[in-house]
């Protein structure tokens, strides 16, 4: 018998709609719509993004609220309630639990492992990252643990992810994230993923 | 700030009954009554259990027939609900997925990390340690990825993570139990459970 298996799943873009890009369209500040699809240091991004919110006035119950109203991605909810139905799902994400939670009900509270924002008066000062390279540093603690490890994600910061576990699939990754790093197949609907992850294990 | 923080739950005797127990209350075989509380060596106690099974003739079917009709402890579901709303929740049991996966859909599928049966026509032939003390090492894994570890069990077989935990509680454990390892406060309901989680982050 292979060993138990861990699904580890990144958030915006194969569960939920890239939170930056949906703040960008509702307040019409296009500086935002840079994501780590296009920006792949993560700490220059956020900077860029701390930079603007500041100029702009915006703080963290606005972001809140556009969150709140976000979607899901169509039929990420059942597709995420049949994988939950058969294995261990962790959701590997480089957002913020301040901006997670409304998300997170929505899915029925998956395991979420994320980081945290620094406010004072519902200004976000700043975050604060819980690990560098969490999402690799969280599958390798997981085959620490001897299970076998599928991971699934669309951006530059889940390369290392998918490059720890035993398994990894771009899901609906943009074409230069995935002519970059052809090794790794790509998957652009749910139920190919699904399909992938039942061969896996 | 402290770390974001991982909840560390036992399964049996802290959120459902204890499975074994309802197996023998069903069957009426005392031998099976005797779970971790009672022999604390795992192996010695799960070969015994194997060993009455196999005399009398229950197959795995008829075990996971008593799991589905076995209620969980009352206020568990709400309890677990309103934790995994505020904090990160990992349930952390010694039983088999094979087992546990009705429970697992009645809690609203919370993340578990347990072992798994060895099967052949439906009777249960053995079983596989996913790892040997897999509670302890996870909630090291857990804290190597910079989380704060808070961890709740009843029985023998949770002592080492309870250690390996930040804070740690009993939750109604026997006496015996709570006589032995008179560090961890020892709590009886939900409701001082959850003040004692809310205390500790």
């Amino acid at each position: 018998m292979p060993n138990p298996c861990i699904i580890a799943l990144d958030l915006e873009g194969v569960l939920s709609p890239e939170i930056w890009i949906s703040v960008a369209e509702r307040t019409k500040i296009d500086a935002l719509r840079l994501t780590t699809r296009d920006i792949s240091n993560y700490d220059e991004l956020m900077l860029h993004r701390l930079k603007i919110l500041d100029e702009q006035g915006i703080k963290l119950p606005d972001i809140q609220n556009v969150i709140e109203n976000m979607p899901l991605l169509e039929g990420a909810k059942e597709f995420l309630n049949e994988l939950r139905s058969i294995y261990q799902v962790i959701i590997l994400s480089d957002t913020f639990a301040e901006f997670a939670n409304p998300i997170m009900k929505k899915l029925g509270y998956p395991t979420l492992f994320c980081h945290n924002l620094e406010t004072k008066d519902d200004k976000i000062t700043g975050y604060k990252l819980r690990q560098k390279n969490q999402k690799q540093h969280a599958v390798e603690a997981f085959k620490s643990l001897k299970f076998s490890v599928f991971a699934a994600g669309d951006s530059y910061n889940d390369i290392e992810m998918l490059k720890a576990a035993d398994k990894a699939c771009l899901f609906c990754a943009p074409d230069t994230v995935k002519k970059e790093f052809p090794q790794f197949r790509a998957v652009e609907t749910y139920k190919d993923l699904m399909s992938e992850i039942l061969k896996f294990a």
